[in-house]
């Protein structure tokens, strides 16, 4: 007897297979008939398989009326045409074995909807919730798709330093990385004397693998690394985080048009596979948190990306008559407010920034004719902003 | 005229196509015919593409015949079918761009083998190397052939935290994580305020992400991290790194005999996969490196993975006559030259040995009913030792 998903066992092709099934019981009803319905959920999708299992089960009065959601269960039996609404097959329990119990008065998953913040209390379950699976089955089709789109468009994965001794955009902001006894450190003329640390200096956790991967780009072409990054930064906002992953693609020859192909081609192959891929999780996430969700993607897929110069921006922002918080002039960088005024308002659609004030930008960004931009690039989109940064070198 | 990279101009097919390389020489000669052969590198695989330029192109006396090893070029031309050995195809330029040369006095990798470690003070240069090269090519190889193995069977891709307050396998092998000031931090009653420190308590490097991708197995089933770990061990070994990529599977509703059966899947279809996109780098390997480089991975892929329980492989050891320079005994783990004895000279093959004593394992571990051995497995392969460890819990 096969073990399949409860995602497959859900598809009209699974009737007449005789199954087994293993995940947790979502709910349990007692039917008047001599039955019992069991909601099973395995992970596999956020919606759950209908199981009937009948009286006549040797262990129905001891353990399958008594169910419970969080319980773990193994069940086989034959999947056949759901006579009910809403799914397309079900499975007759032949048997149903029960391998852990959950507790209903102290188990804290039960229909009900708990905030973001109160599941953290319980970080060891909240991936059984509808939201947290919902979003560990997006964000692996997103890796997924990461990882397919680079493979195939040419370019080797590399992995660049976690822990590394250079201070890429100044020290405030990174995390120190040591093994000496930090109540009393080692010291050599009144400073910490580093050569007996781990690594014989100090070091940081990376805030960025360009400069190793642009030294593989110029020797292999076409790299990118995807990778755990930090920032020790105390912000609480949705844009920060102090550990995240991060994509940074470096390829050898390639000129900002280059880069805005790229990026328009990545982001388009991303979204498109969570359209394809997780159409149940992405109806759940507008059904629940952001009624755009769906239609954000779907409107970028269908979108050409627009290319407009820094300078060009800031001419409509000024033209505009809208009243921003901060200032507009030629050299300032662009605040989110500018931003959504350009993608939401002006253009309706995801556009290039491109040719940035020199001022603006790192020193090492190729410098234009005119000696005064910089070959830089950000990617905005309407209702998130800046999504990629690059750069031509 | 399509840009195509080197590994694709090499094949037959690309002949008679007007293309553009883009990648760096590595060595030129002059013929007496009036024209050059150059051979060019981009990274896309170990071979370099043949390039005749001509002494009519109007950059021939100026710059073409002053190309040295690193110089970056662009050749725009025609793919045709080579009249020497060796090379499929070779490219008739009609376009040289000399991009960036490489002043022959100091650009290091002239055409001369250096070691290893010599190789480390010109970091910025060496993935230009044949070695280095290859090795990042089979290391992308893996790292796809990782993720296509786990997503095609059903496994979610999940991120544990780098960062962490927990204290998996004893601080003492941990690197500690702070933004405190190391010279002068904050102290209460004598003792370090870790209230003031970014996370407010003491925080460390991960050594495992396995207690936070159980808690995702048992909501999702089937889950597997790919990500880097940290052990703060002085060791000077092959087998030990501070910094090193680790996958960590982790199923709910295993035994192990699936764990068994997925561990020897996983490794067929990773070495596979190597032998059969990346065999002009293996083949450097075996002609430069390790003879049996290629060998050792195709024994793995013919052979049926033998499962010895720990007591048989003690028994194995014991009536082996053979002197250890650790001493056997049922309890004792096994070193080394016991692993190699078993895989290398008894049975010749990749072996799975498993039910280890339950002392020398984690409490988690799940208890055999003979009360002194536990579900754990190590997977043993000849030339290497242990490769993956594993247990039921």
């Amino acid at each position: 007897m096969e073990k399949i998903s409860v995602r497959a066992a859900r598809e009209a092709e699974a009737i007449g297979r005789q199954i087994c099934l293993q995940g947790w019981i979502r709910t349990r009803r007692d039917s008047k008939g001599g039955f019992s319905f069991l909601e099973l959920n395995d992970g596999s999708s956020l919606g759950n398989k209908k199981v009937i299992a009948d009286a006549d089960l040797p262990n129905y009065e001891a353990e399958i009326k008594h169910l419970t959601a969080g319980c773990s269960v193994t069940v086989r039996g034959e999947v056949r045409e759901s006579g009910g609404k809403g799914q397309a097959t079900e499975v007759h329990a032949g048997e149903v074995i029960l391998h852990g119990t959950a507790d209903a008065e102290t188990y804290p998953l039960q229909k009900k909807r708990h905030s973001f913040e109160k599941l953290r209390e319980w970080a060891h379950l909240r991936p059984r919730t509808n939201a947290l699976g919902a979003v560990a089955r997006v964000r692996n089709c997103i890796c997924r798709s990461i990882h397919n789109f680079f493979q195939e468009e040419g370019f080797l994965y590399v992995h660049t330093p976690i822990i590394t001794a250079s201070d890429c955009e100044g020290a405030g902001e990174m995390f120190r990385v040591s093994t000496l006894d930090p109540a009393n450190p080692p010291k050599k003329d009144g400073q910490i004397d580093y050569s007996q640390d781990f690594f014989h200096r100090p070091a940081y956790l990376t805030v960025s693998g360009q400069l190793e991967a642009e030294t593989y780009a110029c020797a292999l072409g076409k790299v990118y690394t995807f990778g755990p990054t930090f920032r020790a930064e105390n912000s609480n906002t949705s844009r920060h985080l102090s550990e995240f992953w991060m994509i940074e693609p470096e390829a050898a020859f390639f000129d900002l048009n280059d880069n805005m192909r790229l990026a328009e081609r990545f982001l388009k192959r991303v979204f498109g596979d969570v359209l394809e891929d997780c159409q149940e999780d992405m109806r759940f996430f507008m059904d629940r948190v952001d009624e755009n969700a769906i239609d954000r993607l779907r409107e970028i897929l269908e979108s050409d990306f627009l290319h407009v110069s820094y300078t060009e921006a800031i001419d409509h922002l000024e033209r505009s008559g809208r009243k921003f918080d901060f200032p507009i002039a030629w050299g300032k960088d662009l605040q989110a407010e500018h931003e959504r005024y350009l993608t939401e308002e002006k253009f309706r659609a995801p556009i290039i920034v491109y040719d940035y004030p020199k001022t603006i930008k790192p020193f090492y960004m190729k410098l234009n004719d005119d000696d005064a931009t910089v070959r830089a690039m950000d990617v905005l989109v309407p209702g998130v902003g800046e999504i990629i940064g690059g750069s031509q070198r």
